[in-house]
């Protein structure tokens, strides 16, 4: 049963009224916190916005996702070197947390403890969907959730109980990924057999006639993600960085 | 059944001769694969390392700690968007993730898929223990996998049978990480008593005996995390992001 939860799970999108008892969604936080984190510091921070006006602000700042808009419960989740540092100056300690390395660190912490609660809360019967813009618009987000120096949003999650079960994905082939003792040499024919089951899979190919693309990999690179969007979110989230106390020494 | 595995878990760092099945350890790893990533995009890879001298030299890199030396296996687990980035090519399109905005978003992915590893594996009565340094020693690791452009290691795992139970940790209580709607103002009181778990934690107060240290957060920043070794390591990492491309427009 265990096995086939985890090799049949999707991602869930459409959510109904059924409310998230409290005591449901602080139990699966509370579970989720045993998972492992960089020297047991719990270097993160989970915020749970329920309240209606502010979902509408956040889901705003993730681009009005179907999701974000749909989810009763959103949580932000972050990378917090604040209240360790505030902690060691209390106990007569010198922390240099405000750094690059810490900045990964503490974003380990918090996407380990996000994707616990996905796999309890997901266990619980109830839906749940990343919004993996976080990163894109941090600096909105950190505003609206008054986020102090030294904590930034790394992952987004709408939860609720689902309206319907999440349409299953495609996945790669375990050879694409996963690498006997070291990365291999892939020939282009064999990157085009990999990931033959993404371009073939049905709904992707609804994607590419629906965009007017040549290719699946043109929906990402021009309609998903392209390049100029990438860039310009880079250069923003690392400015914030910076300006949140992460690259202190480095920028 | 389930809810006394999170409640419970704990790392190994003990591990006993029985050997890994292969058939398990992929069986694993797929299951893993049914995590979700931004936009179903993949852009992990996974390196499996149980050749003895390669875990030797991996050992090293992660400052040889006990879980790295003792275990039979070990997974790098790397933010990869060099495949995805070929197929993208090979596709005729023009791939635009060669950012930093795209490395967190692979970050992300890759951690997401370690965790699942780890949840999966200890379901079936394997014991892991993340290696935090993964990113400390980046491209030390990057040289041992021959990891090609666009590929970092971000985690790294010990997985094995376990020789001995793994002791469990103190957690900080809910309230200390968990907020609702906006991050809290706490006064040092109130740091103070969020964090006496950790203080008066037996094998805590026993560390800072040991190191002849005033307080636990001495332990953390003059021997295990110390300003000076985070902020050389960062400078070493960022060049690395610099250098295997993920930074090509910002630094």
């Amino acid at each position: 049963m265990i096995t086939d939860y985890f090799s049949n799970r999707s991602s869930v999108r459409k959510f109904s009224d059924k409310p998230v008892p409290e005591e449901l969604l602080y139990s699966i936080i509370e579970r989720a916190s045993k998972a492992p984190t960089t020297g047991n510091m719990q270097a993160y921070s989970i915020i749970v916005t329920r309240d209606a006006e502010q979902r509408r602000k956040l889901a705003e700042a993730h681009f009005n996702q179907p999701a974000a808009t749909a989810a009763p419960v959103m949580l932000t989740i972050c990378a917090d070197f604040n209240r360790f540092t505030r902690w060691c100056k209390i106990s007569k300690a010198d922390p240099g947390f405000d750094n690059f390395l810490s900045f990964t660190s503490a974003m380990l912490d918090a996407t380990i403890v996000a994707q616990q609660i996905v796999t309890i809360a997901e266990m619980e019967g109830l839906g749940t969907c990343y919004l993996g813009t976080a990163t894109f618009n941090a600096p909105v987000i950190a505003g609206l959730l008054h986020l102090p120096e030294l904590v930034v949003p790394v992952a987004a999650l709408a939860i609720g109980y689902p309206a319907e079960r999440g349409e299953a994905t495609e996945r790669l082939p375990l050879q694409a990924f996963c690498h006997k003792e070291e990365y291999p040499q892939f020939t282009d024919d064999e990157i085009s057999t990999l990931y033959r089951v993404k371009d073939e899979f049905e709904p992707n190919k609804r994607y590419v006639r629906e965009h007017t693309k040549e290719s699946l990999a043109q929906v990402f690179t021009d309609v998903r993600y392209p390049r100029k969007m990438n860039e310009d979110f880079s250069v923003a989230f690392l400015e914030y960085l910076r300006k949140t106390g992460f690259l202190k020494t480095e920028l």
